[in-house]
């Protein structure tokens, strides 16, 4: 009757698609370095780190990832007698900035200009072409705000160049002028379903996601567009899973910034937020399972814990909070869980917002002053 | 960080205990007969058929339980050293129909008139003074209709003696006339908060639950009685945890007819369909920290699955069908997992209970016909 899904990875994203497995009576095995990984209390863990790659795909009927930058040797050593979803060559392109955005180009989906560096010389030449400021970015790698360079002035082309150039592989893109930025995650079943969450509005403090508001505020008409872009990328690579599409909202419209083929920290706010959450759905898609309405329950915001635990107590009397924890020990800028807020009445999220500031060792882009308009 | 509960039974309430526990950082531990229960995917077993009650009792912070007939020396022993909610004294209450009914009787709480039996002789006596039909029930042990015998001709007398007679302490109560059984469920932290979730009504199949609907239709007058009546019981209980009182609706109102000290079969659909689940509040109340919002989302039936498993595929392609399985093998009248129905447009519950009908393979008392009148 059970059966079993094998993961690559074991952190908080693994640990929470084994959570919504389990009511299926589907298990979890999963790969990964630290055998005590948040995903340990949900299913064995084969060590990355000996490596037990073998007895990792012979663990599990079928397999699927939470973490982008898993090898793709690994997963085309699998894929001799093993089946993984997402497919390999979403993960290829999902690892590598210079092919994931010319992607972007070919299926329509606006991105900022942009230019391939591999030399300081037509670094020059990229920043005269797409006009200062430039992001300068690894191709490969990089998350969470490292590994990237803003060129303000042609004076720090040089330093942009020491800093990231033994990377080799270099994307120069033109700075988009945003507003905000917004996440589309959607998934797609075996039989190709498509089901389309609706779109967050993402907070960040030096590059660490803070907070995520959904539905994202006067996104009426940015939903449409982004669920055409979203489907397109999901049809064009045959998908299997959640998919995330990372957007800037500019004058211009939606431009998109890059994807991950995985769950998402802007999709916590689903577990409670919507009909069917983003794990759930993701391991519906992955077993082969009819997938579960994406509609809001109720307007939401979720909050990551970096850092420092709170007063956990001080954190459950707030109205419709919901924490989750990941077993993790603190450590500055980890992500150690979130909070989502769902009162009853939606007028309450700033309130709660500012509650919990207060309550947050680190608020990061929370404050008392924060406003929540949905 | 972590903290741990160690819960008396390892069935599918503990499983659900322990994964509502699981983004608290708190751990489970059980103490259950059978080494592979629904709950050992997610705590540590500890044998009661060995037994391993020391190291179980060593194996925690706080205790629990999951299994109303959980032996009082056990806990007793238990409490040598560790604190256990609910309290004893709510168990052996519950444990024991004579001094439960009695329990009623001094809070004012409406029950059919009982007599105590032990002999033919008295259960004659008893007869005479309730009035047939009577239902003669062992004091202790019995469940989902186990255990009872319902006198309607005096002739039965004898037989009724002969089948329960043994047992020696029996209750002997009148008929109550009800048009149907609703239960109240509520949870009283560790600083006297009591939260009280709303009705749910109750169909059964041969003793069995088959279905639970919440609201319970018709119920505005009948919730504040029946939340009256269980703020009473835990509050005289001192208790800590969740209580369920089930009640039976007659011409004449609510009558109480049993108490159980635990998370209950006919509150499952609060893990989707209320604020905080009766299983997070639970583990909030024993934990000692501050208990979440019992306010309904949207309505909600509740349905068991019963002996066989379903076809999973065809569960989860309902529109807002929440599928939970227990992890255990098939056999007839087996609690194998509930479906929680909780559509969009509550109106299209009678039309998903239909179709559950025809997709159950024991639908006890769902039916192509059933209607829900919320």
């Amino acid at each position: 009757m059970s059966k079993t899904i094998g993961i690559f990875g074991g952190g908080q994203l693994g640990r929470m698609m084994a959570q919504a497995a389990l009511p299926l009576n589907i298990q979890c095995t999963f790969y990964e370095a630290n055998r005590s990984c948040p995903a340990a209390a949900l299913g064995k863990v084969f060590s990355s780190a000996d490596p037990e790659l073998i007895p990792f795909t012979q663990s599990a009927d079928v397999f699927s990832l939470e973490f982008e930058n898993t090898p793709l040797a690994d997963v085309e050593l699998l894929m001799e007698h093993k089946t993984i979803y997402p497919p390999a060559e979403a993960l290829a392109i999902a690892q590598n900035r210079l092919l994931e955005k010319n992607l972007f180009r070919v299926l329509d989906i606006p991105v900022a200009p942009f230019l391939p560096v591999d030399s300081v010389d037509n670094l020059r030449v990229a920043v005269d072409n797409l006009g200062l400021p430039v992001v300068l970015k690894t191709a490969t790698g990089g998350y969470d705000g490292k590994g990237q360079f803003i060129i303000r002035h042609a004076e720090q082309i040089e330093e942009a160049w020491a800093q990231l150039g033994p990377a080799k592989s270099l994307i120069a893109e033109s700075f988009v002028n945003f507003s905000r930025e917004v996440s589309i995650i959607a998934v797609r079943g075996q039989d190709g379903d498509i089901k389309i969450w609706p779109l967050a509005e993402n907070h960040h403090h030096e590059g660490i996601l803070s907070h995520s508001i959904v539905p994202a505020p006067q996104s009426d008409d940015l939903q449409p567009v982004a669920e055409e872009y979203i489907a397109r990328l999901l049809t064009h690579l045959d998908y299997v899973g959640v998919l995330t599409l990372e957007l800037f909202v500019t004058a211009d419209g939606l431009y998109a910034n890059e994807m991950a083929p995985r769950v998402h920290n802007s999709g916590h706010w689903s577990i409670e937020g919507a009909v069917c959450s983003q794990f759930e759905n993701h391991i519906r898609a992955v077993a082969g399972l009819p997938l579960g309405s994406t509609d809001l329950i109720q307007p939401t915001v979720m909050v990551n814990v970096i850092g420092q635990h709170p007063d956990v107590a001080a954190v459950l009397a707030l109205d419709g909070a919901h924490l989750h924890l990941y077993d993790k020990s603190e450590r500055e800028g980890r992500k150690l869980g979130h909070i989502t807020l769902m009162p009853k009445n939606p007028a309450m999220l700033t309130t709660l917002c500012q509650q919990l500031a207060e309550i947050l060792p680190e608020p990061l882009a929370l404050t008392k002053e924060t406003q929540i308009h949905i």
